[in-house]
């Protein structure tokens, strides 16, 4: 790209190796950026670097957050008997946006996939397991609705079945394959509400 | 966003901001970036500071370019009498990939926009008129098809008839109301044989 300099050459290849931005938006965006102020710039660059260098796994339920134990686990009004399992972190933001959960989470950071060769230990089932000890009322499945999701959610109820505890999953008020992030928010409060106990 | 931790909230805020990145796009990038290698970040991140640092306009022509002058206003074979008039530096680049355009550009960063309350001082014309004081055989007008396009040409065009240099307007060919990045290069190409002289 001779018409182009260097740095927004390699500036348009950076934006493009976003998922879901193309070669157009790439360089859209490219273009945007040099035309913004300064400031706003190292705003940009800075949150990029900060979140990385920041960003962890919860200790005790695996989300992403900036401490040690997320705000969610350190929360003792939360109800810690109730552990509803979800894919990532994103899945937990969607039902922390209902309000109206006030239990408590366990990101799986991944499903069961034969497909992609993502197996039950590639996932964080046995760090699920070591929570199961303490005292647990009730984990609620809330993988999503896809193939892999419900094989996970098959998979999960298998082993905690033992245990003796209460294993339910949330109701098919989720459309058949699709993903929970972008679900509005009284379908998710219905797909809870019409929980069924997995047997 | 009790649920999400600052630095994240932080991140997808700053890529909501950018153009055409929705909530939902902006929390998936924000995700996305979070999960790439450490050594990726920083490639990110220094691309858009090191862009930002080092990309000016070029002396000449007035397009984004890492030197004090571009590659092709410092290209000797490039023919130098003439000078085709793009609105910014992405229009250029469409040009330049037909690779059969050897002549070079004039970048005025902007369009006549009433509406917008953008007048002909606040675009590059007083450049123009200044390199057409060395030997110039053609100015192609090359603003897009839209309304600010046309006005911008009609006014480019009064302004150097005096001059008796020869004026010509790329051809229809580029759809009414259409953007010069978006178009194939087959119909830029024709756009540029079919050119007529204003007059």
């Amino acid at each position: 790209m001779e018409y182009y300099s260097d740095h927004i050459g390699r500036l348009i290849e950076q934006m493009g190796r976003l998922p879901g931005i193309g070669p157009k938006t790439a360089q859209r965006l490219a273009f945007h950026i040099i035309g913004m102020s300064e400031e706003h710039v190292k705003e940009l660059a800075s949150s990029i670097t900060e979140a990385k260098a920041n960003v962890r796994y919860c200790k005790i339920c695996g989300t992403l957050t900036d401490q040690e134990i997320c705000p969610i686990c350190a929360n003792p009004s939360r109800n810690h008997r109730e552990i509803m399992v979800v894919e990532n972190s994103r899945d937990l933001a969607a039902y922390e946006k209902t309000q109206k959960y006030d239990g408590v989470y366990h990101v799986l950071n991944g499903a069961i996939s034969p497909m992609l060769g993502i197996g039950p230990d590639d996932i964080r089932l046995k760090e699920l397991m070591q929570r199961l000890q303490d005292d647990v009322d009730e984990v609620i499945i809330a993988t999503n609705s896809s193939l892999e999701g419900e094989t996970t959610a098959m998979y999960i109820s298998k082993l905690i079945r033992p245990t003796g505890i209460k294993v339910t999953r949330i109701a098919s008020g989720v459309p058949v394959g699709g993903d929970l992030e972008y679900i509005d928010e009284v379908t998710l409060l219905r797909a809870l509400e019409g929980r069924t106990e997995l047997h």
